[in-house]
């Protein structure tokens, strides 16, 4: 396998070609952004976390029968994954009140909820990714009903099967956020990434943070908190 | 009936109670505000117009065998309204892309929508009246299922009752907010004013606005715009 030229350049991965036309090469960097790019930060060490956080992840959740892009890790920073026509829908699920979802509904942070809830939310930077209802996504053509189901039952499953790792290594997974896309036979496939810049984790006893809210709200060292995260899933 | 002590004074009526234990006494204010009160001012007229207009469309909906609040106009600027308990829920109706749809979603304001569709927002000021999704709605405790369903479906004849209303006057019925409440025996009753304050209201020739677009956006006078829509429901 080669890397080939560079397709996309985001904000915390570049994708590249490979010789396999449905093969992208992943580096992850080690740039940290919050409110959509109003503040950043180049953190050394985040690259190697994340795609080491996220390799354990994907292949727990394959072992498990749920199936995503993830096709092999490849060194420190890098990894293969399948090529997909990504869904421009952010998918999050929440089992506990935090963040924008506090803001939103005056609910204080740490409410936990009886049943997880699955929202939508726009993936457009220029839009700063807006709360969408099922309508609004089909109106944007961003999705089809099948899909939008297909979405939140993957999206369920997931959940299910991260809380239950996370519960396993005494952390809280509050909340994350997935991204889907198309393969060429029209399956809607997990996507992107799955790791602290991407889940809300916070340790099960004392409420630590250990994901990107470290950065959002300078409340300390991220690398430590995501190494925190890489050990207890035993990683290192 | 007798006017007794003040309810709540919000930023377009008054409430008072009256003699009658489930029956409220209006009052509208020549009050305008936009932009969650940020923009004010009191503007001669508006009272009477918005008074007369909501009179004309409740008294309409309730001959095609809908049912409100509405009791009676009593006077240019008053009317009886049953009491409800009011759900704190704006449902807003869409036909045409417009507000904070078209910021939101990035659609040109005035894009037609195959159907029309019904959103939440959560009434309260101190949060802006965020845009909410149905589990939202459930997690807040603002409605139970049933009422939901109930919402949708009144909104959406509410609808297609005024669709046709402003047709007939050449006007397009872009968008509207509805209120709702309980009465005493668990009906959920639609409440609050229909007013060119809570409508978009566009000719359907020319596309001149006749709503509360006008102040938001110094359009020209308010009261002109609202006289044009009394005139044509064939009041004065
Ligand atoms: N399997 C895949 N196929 C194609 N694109 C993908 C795949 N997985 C992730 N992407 C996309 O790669 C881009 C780069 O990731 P990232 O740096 O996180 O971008 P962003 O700045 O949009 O968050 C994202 O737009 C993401 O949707
Ligand atoms: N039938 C009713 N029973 C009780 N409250 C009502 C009824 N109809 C409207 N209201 C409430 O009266 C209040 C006053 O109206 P308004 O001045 O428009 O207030 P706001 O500033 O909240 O928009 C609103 O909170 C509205 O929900
Ligand atoms: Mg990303
Ligand atoms: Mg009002």
């Amino acid at each position: 396998m080669e890397k080939q030229q560079l397709l996309y350049e985001g904000k915390a991965k570049r994708i590249y070609q490979t010789s396999e036309s449905d093969v992208l090469w992943v580096t992850y960097k080690d740039d940290a952004t919050a409110f959509n790019g109003e503040k950043k930060d180049t953190l050394e060490g985040k690259a190697r976390l994340n795609n080491e956080i996220s390799t354990l992840i994907f292949s727990h959740l394959a072992e498990k029968g749920l199936n995503s892009h993830f096709v092999r890790r490849l060194s420190d920073t890098e990894q293969l994954v399948r090529k997909v026509e990504i869904v421009p829908i952010e998918v999050v699920v929440r089992n506990v009140v935090a963040g924008s979802m506090a803001k939103r509904l005056g609910i204080e942070e740490g409410t936990p909820l009886v049943e997880p809830i699955v929202e939508f939310y726009y993936k457009d930077d220029a839009l700063g990714d807006p709360l969408i209802t099922e309508d609004h996504v089909y109106l944007l053509e961003a999705a089809t009903s099948e899909e939008v189901e297909s979405l939140k039952i993957q999206a369920k499953k997931v959940n299910q099967l991260l809380v239950e790792l996370f519960a396993g290594i005494g952390v809280r997974l509050v909340d994350f956020k997935l991204e889907f896309g198309r393969t060429t036979d029209g399956e809607l496939l997990l996507a992107d990434e799955i790791s602290p810049d991407t889940c809300r984790l916070w340790d099960l006893e004392t409420n630590q943070k250990f994901d990107k809210d470290l950065f959002r709200r300078n409340l300390g060292s991220l690398q430590d908190g995501y190494q925190e995260i890489l050990t207890r899933l035993g990683g290192q």
